[in-house]
């Protein structure tokens, strides 16, 4: 390998290689490359806003939060506690965060391929100014370089969102929150640019361990003494216009299965019941959460809140890490989703509404063509959100729209949404799906399927224009 | 956009983009392009055939019979009965053709993508010659030249069938048909070009509302007075024989699953009786439509039709557009289909029997390489259809060739068969596959993975050697 | 077609078609097309090395013994009979090794598009020195040179061993194997060469015929009395000791699901001994199977063989094939495969323990970017296989790199594995995995995602390195 090159990024990364396409993706993604960013679905902490944090520092910019990266190092070898995650049980954990970092640059080459280093490039290079690559060789430079630029005003995270062009921000919040954050940004003028999500799932599942205590939380964020299922579901409106008021758009449900068979009131209520007195068998919890599914969707032709729907994910795959070490460090691993069915209660009932929208995403690539895209191709409230998780990825982008475009078309799509918890690789992640959407309108206009001027506007729709439109609470006439 | 451009098809349209493969396929299609086509598996009604009908205007031309626009439009949120479809509990329709065309017009959009563009494009550019393409401000424009255009003599439907170099159409018939359309045909020297196909589907099912009803009319046309299994079993073949007479070549089966498991001829009875008391539960009626594939099998064995199978749709998947509106408009959602299980009691009994070829359709593409491929890489009865309703298009054709051509070659394949109810689409169809399979077959060639010349054989084969083979009775020697 | 041409290999035949890519892959594969084969998990019969046998005639060489071969001409119509294949009821069957050449060559057309066609081509030009394409016209001609090339000293096999470079070949043995061919070969100084690989499958599924015998075998083998569960393991670890003395590497895991559940002992215990009274039904088989793949995990611990799991097949998919003339004959047939919860029990005991590995390969491909990329990205001890058997072809290879880098990168797969019976098409095989890998790689390149010094060090990688890491027994310090 040549010795330490400085560092750039090739204009015409992640276009089509191939000269006709490449000369019209450049095109297209010429019209979208400078359009705001509107980011509807992530994980960012809305308190690093509100407190307008500085991050401190490489390794707990990029390594430690991102599970992304911290499952790749565990599969390579490297176990959670030497990435600086404490076990629980006290035991030894790495807290020199130079070695932590050095350990990533040490694995740079397990990234090759993955968008996690096709992002980590566009973040280092574009955003943070960093002269090479990461290696062992480079890794305590880097680290310095990093340590350096991080400490500057124009790093801390409002700077950041600003230059990023990020037009307005939807975290996501629990069912229960204060939105005490989001209280403060409403304060410092940035009530319109950040808001929040309302995700009841812990309050869904009564199997879970955290259910008793998050409907305590609920009966005192809401007021309303929760102790049985009409109270329950007294709570959540008034939840739900707690978070409009805040400027929520959206709700987002983190399900095993998108089921959403309702429930006779009755068993509904002696489900909820049975719960308080312990947590119920796995298919109770499942029926019960497919009930609560059909219940926000009633919800939702009320305040008008779009539902976001997130099936199919197994957490916590490895007991082990999640009894070491905890949740969400890489370890939820997805598997087969059956939509056709599961979805039918809910889209009979209210599918036909225009008081209700439902965004859907899978991390089960099987759904796009056979289930996903003959949905949304035919119910006006059912929009296919962007690749999820594991499928934001080149490939990933790539195959989403070859696998649903030809049923569902461009315009019962969401646009891009992504699903960051690394606030840094927000940009990287919506250039990256403007260059695939760019190949890919490409490929219609080379093959003489679209006019190049009908790929621009869809391109255009696909960046801004539909993405406003699929979180626009659809009684404020989106 | 430009304002009105005169419309044209480009010649490359829809082949690959790559200068050499491009150059190659170019090649291909040259040799296929001007071959008759071949159409086993429509739609089309043999009463617009008998009656040479015109047609009347652009709506009921392109939109009001046609489930993939009328589905596309109301997920757009155009409703059906704004489409012309009128609510069975007589509410308000729209009856004004020009109206459903500009609605149509408007939402051009919404199908860009989509293999409805393409064909429509191919449609009105080069079968009825429109001079613009659709939007707010052409339709009525186009609507016009339209309705002139259609009342031309050459426009009628047996002009445009001999303008369409079409070799012999299959129609897809109820079993209980007397066929008078056919016999029309037969004796306007039409009876080798328009063939019916025997669908016994209603008969097969009896947990439908319509099995009674169908069991009567099958009384009727048969002769067999059906009071028993075995009753219902002879009447079934004095109608194949009735079909077979009148030139019929197969028989199609739409089946939730393809399972094929034989009941115990008890137990069939039993079922068949209680069916006539009433009707069954869905387990007992797909139990009992799973022995009527076997059944239909055994009897393909006396009597040579070809075995037709399209499984795993969910029909009329929204009960509140199929109870306001009715069926066949655009809400069959498919669902995940199990071949290898299902396949095994039928092929087990006569896979091997050279009388007997059974054709698999599916709308779940995950079949493709782990299950049907390799069905048809083994049993000599097998052949795989061409990619059926939602994949019949542009991706959906290129990757039924990539995901089963390793295992299975090209000549366990039954070449190209639509499944159009339009008319006017059938040119477009088979040209599209023609060009993907010219786009697929120069990739084999650039990858010198196989000669010009055998490429050139082969897309000769999968046009017309192949579909007069799968569709000609093996006991007619084919 | 032109007459009888001089048959070559284009030298960038199955490289990118694209000209930028392909010089890019060119240059990659120039890399790497000499390097030597690493050959794990083939399934050649160890005897024929012992032995240093000949191969007689074309017939004998490429069609009996081939079932990709015999399933493809048995699905145009040749029973396996007339392919040299007995009846087991002594009825007529083709000795004629000329004949059966000529019905092969008569349907080479039938593998157009097929890895079969592929790796023949490479076989009978680079490795057989053939003059001409096969087909009815040059069949004899055909016939006639390779008896003459064959019978020459320089085409044994182990001639051939030494011509293709292959640096070690894993063999699939019986668990009860007395390895005795292997001692033949490490005699002859081979034993670093050809190395055993332990598969105990007929032991681990109880509902099977052959389960009583081969307990006997096994009693006999281990020196063990094998009367219960206990002692069942007992002599599967003395058995395994006595592999890892012959150099195995490996234990080889063909189950139908990829269930690893364990049982309680008591209830392992019952099985085992409910099966010594005659066979179990396939619930309890399945179960008692899962049981043993978590036992078998557990063994690895203590010996250091890596495991490797194959699910997913439905053997003897035709019983009248498998009645008539045996198995391994072209009629099994894969199924949909669930990984995520069936592995869970599995990893979740030993999938962080570093003496422990497991190589995952599948032929349902819909797991890859769901499934097992998740969990190889993941689990410090998961490696993901080489496409098998219908997926190691040109397009199966590809889209394992397209569906699976981008969550697993390439530090997480085996590097290519071959799952060979016909010992020619070994060489064949890996450079076509070279090929394309070279093509992925060259993509990567092109659109600017990895430096081309990169794509040549992991295309090296993929070669050599990770292959002979993924098979060194972690106690090895692999």
């Amino acid at each position: 390998m040549s010795e330490h090159p400085r560092w750039t990024l090739d204009p015409d990364r992640a276009l089509p290689a191939e000269p006709t396409r490449r000369a019209i993706a450049r095109e297209i993604h010429g019209r979208t490359a400078d359009l705001p960013i509107v980011s509807m679905h992530g994980h960012v902490d809305a308190g690093t806003l509100a407190r307008d944090e500085a991050f401190g520092d490489a390794a707990e910019l990029f390594v430690i939060p991102d599970h992304y990266l911290l499952r790749m190092l565990v599969s390579q070898g490297v176990p959670h506690h030497e990435l600086g995650i404490p076990p629980r049980d006290g035991g030894p954990v790495q807290h020199d965060r130079r070695e932590i970092w050095r350990r990533f640059c040490e694995h740079w080459r397990a990234f090759r391929g993955t968008p996690t280093r096709y992002w980590l490039e566009h973040e280092l290079v574009e955003v943070f100014g960093v002269s090479r690559a990461p290696s062992a060789a480079t890794a305590d430079l880097l680290y310095d370089e990093l340590l350096e630029t991080l400490a500057r005003p124009e790093f801390r995270i409002r700077a950041l969102f600003e230059r990023f062009g990020i037009e307005v921000l939807g975290t996501t919040d629990s069912a229960t929150s204060a939105l005490a954050d989001h209280a403060t940004l409403r304060r410092d003028g940035w009530g319109d640019r950040v808001v929040p999500t309302f995700r009841p799932d812990v309050l869904f599942h009564p199997d879970g361990a955290g259910w008793r205590a998050a409907i305590d939380e609920l009966s005192a964020a809401s007021g309303v003494e929760v102790g049985d299922q009409a109270g329950f579901l007294e709570a959540l409106r008034e939840r739900r216009r707690y978070f409009v008021a805040a400027g929520a758009r959206a709700t987002d449900h983190g399900h095993r299965t998108p089921d959403t068979t309702p429930l006779p009131a009755e068993e509904a209520q002696r489900l909820f019941a049975a719960a308080l007195r312990g947590p119920l068998g796995v298919r109770e919890a499942e029926a019960y959460a497919a009930h609560m599914l059909f219940e926000s969707a009633r919800m939702s032709l009320e305040d008008g809140l779009v539902m976001q729907l997130h099936p199919g994910v197994v957490r916590d795959h490895s007991a082990q890490v999640a009894g070491r070490y905890g949740s969400d460090l890489g370890f939820d691993i997805p598997r087969g989703v059956e939509f056709t069915r599961a979805l039918r209660p809910l889209l009979d009932a209210v599918g036909h509404d225009p008081r209700f929208r439902l965004i859907l995403f899978t991390v089960d690539e099987t759904a796009y063509s056979r289930e996903l895209a003959p949905l949304a191709g035919a119910y006006p409230s059912v929009l296919l959100g962007a690749p999820w998780w594991f499928l934001d990825a080149p490939g990933g982008l790539a195959r989403f729209r070859e696998l649903t475009t030809e049923t569902a078309g461009f315009y019962n799509t969401s646009g891009f949404v992504d699903d960051t918890r690394a606030f840094a690789s927000i940009p990287a992640r919506h250039d990256l799906a403007r260059r695939i959407d760019a190949g890919y309108l490409a490929k219609l206009v080379a093959e003489h399927r679209l006019g190049l001027d009908e790929a621009i506007e869809t391109a255009i729709d696909l960046t801004v224009t539909l993405p406003r439109a699929a979180y626009a609470r659809p009684g404020d006439g989106g």
